[in-house]
């Protein structure tokens, strides 16, 4: 089975210059992959100057959607964006999955538009994948959701387990639920009744995960409100920024401390690339009838590259297919539903 | 002026073993503080042994706090133990500010009782400072409210930066609301309320603040609700474990980054040094009619020694008058108080 991706080649801060490369890149990485190139053509084609990939279409889209633009006005006004192109293709069936670099707001509000959500979930949800000592672990909701219900946390894990699941072909990974302790007297009243809710829902759920847990992978799935969620993740950010500005400035300050930096370098570059956070480029649009991912606006082509990966796994992973089936299950199991 | 600082002498992992070390080396670095020991005789006095300094006094208290105690249980029954006569000397006047490792919860109850809240606060907040790319900034609540009002995110910053500007002798430190964007528009309704009331606070309100905005340092002073801060700061605390795991490993690989490592050992110290989390322990119980600084429960003879610091120089720069006065002034400008 080969994956076709439909790229918004305008999204992100570097349009075209990144998303085209990437693409080349990816299809020389992959034989299982196609790609719709969806953007200005003028502005693509220089960037595929030496390519007769029969696997990379160009498809023309007049409009870009601005990076700070009303995901509203998005929506409405720019029918022929290159981003509302490439999801109304995985809408009609021509491409398997969709990624942009653009808009987070606008992809999200295109996305539920065309797309419409599956049964059973109310929102769709941002997942991304964090380096931890033992692996990784996904996380949801990343910013998408700024006030969660019980019921939408719940619908968080359902999701983020059914992902975890069938890309680390994993029958039950396990599901904690960040919380600022440990014990289930901890936390606010939505989080309290999301425990329970968590409990009684046949995941594999472990109970409540601090914020160090998930780094130390307490957790293979970690569910949280929106708000949390976003600000741990860029707080995150933020602090590696700030280490590895300290970590150049102590070996830049002199001589001696630059030769130790030139011995050092093969060991940091290691580590560098032990925790890139360009590796972990690309979270899922959860909770929609269709693959969308989201790639950080500044990505470069490797980072871009992972993002496309991403897409691409999930799809063949049948990310879908699992969340429906356990969004299904789930309803069976549901109070009222006696006739299963 | 001498500053009298009661030490919970019994409170954290390590009991007098830390607590009776870090007293003793705190009078040896400063001589502007006493110290009033708080905890059982008999285990607090082997750590005393070659000890003359008049300034360091002990009181017996016969009963401990337990790390996992419920609050309201410590409270209510041990009304001898080490963390309830440390905080009853500073209520009674003999002491000036009180320092424990112990049960956070069971110190905020207890503070709360004894102390009173100040005028115009309903509840204490846990204020924190952390290292940024140019200095450093304060924020709180870290975890002692779990659902803030508009109202309450107000109080916080009118004590941060109360806080923060008379430790660093700023007229007007500069004030973030912790946030998902930049814009005025993002974020849950609690936050977008509190941005308004910050604008007409007096305050030196500088907006929203993300999460990596922490860490670049943006404000002087960032406020947020209590389980988002506490998860942003366990978050960073653990990011930083697997960081310095990742680094330990790959320099321990072989002879030869084992080498790499020495030559790079005095760079790699002076980095660590730098954004040590111990340099930054003392978290401050603000709100109340009274100085209290919580240690981390973990922190060594280094760690609980800025703790220490931390109370000592509340009292010195006039922290509580500060807050007091903020308040008073918050009051006066208040709708219905035309006669100020």
């Amino acid at each position: 089975m080969t994956v076709t991706v439909a790229i918004d080649g305008m999204g992100g801060d570097h349009g075209p210059q990144v998303t085209v490369r990437a693409a080349r890149e990816f299809l020389r990485r992959r034989d299982d992959v196609r790609v719709v190139l969806v953007g200005i053509e003028d502005r693509i084609r220089p960037f595929l100057a030496g390519s007769d990939d029969p696997r990379l279409v160009v498809r023309h889209a007049g409009e870009v959607v601005g990076m700070d633009e009303s995901p509203a006005l998005a929506l409405r006004a720019k029918k022929n964006s290159s981003m509302r192109v490439a999801i109304d293709l995985v809408g009609g069936g021509e491409a398997d999955a969709c990624v942009s670099a653009g808009n987070t707001g606008a992809l999200m509000a295109i996305s539920r538009f065309v797309l419409k959500m599956l049964p059973g979930i109310d929102r769709p949800a941002i997942c991304t994948v964090l380096p931890t000592v033992s692996g990784h672990v996904h996380v949801l909701d990343l910013g998408a959701n700024v006030d969660c219900s019980p019921e939408h946390l719940l619908q968080f894990a359902i999701m983020g387990a059914s992902l975890a699941g069938a890309i680390e072909h994993k029958d039950r990974p396990s599901v904690g639920l960040l919380n600022i302790g440990e014990e289930a007297i901890k936390g606010n009243e939505v989080v309290k009744r999301a425990a329970e809710l968590l409990k009684d829902s046949g995941l594999n759920f472990i109970g409540n995960v601090e914020g160090d847990g998930l780094y130390k992978g307490h957790a293979e799935v970690v569910v949280c409100d929106g708000f949390v969620g976003n600000v741990a993740l860029k707080a995150s950010e933020g602090l590696v920024e700030m280490l590895s500005a300290f970590l150049r400035q102590e070996f830049g300050r002199n001589p001696l401390t630059r030769l130790a930096a030139l011995i050092a370098l093969p060991v940091l570059g290691h580590f560098r690339r032990r925790f890139d956070p360009r590796r972990y480029n690309g979270a899922s649009l959860l909770g929609l009838k269709g693959i969308v991912v989201k790639s950080h606006g500044s990505a470069d082509v490797f980072s871009f590259g992972h993002a496309l990966d991403r897409a691409a796994d999930a799809v063949r992973a049948g990310v879908l297919e699992r969340i429906s089936l356990r969004l299904a299950r789930q309803a069976g199991q549901g109070p009222g539903r006696e006739d299963r």
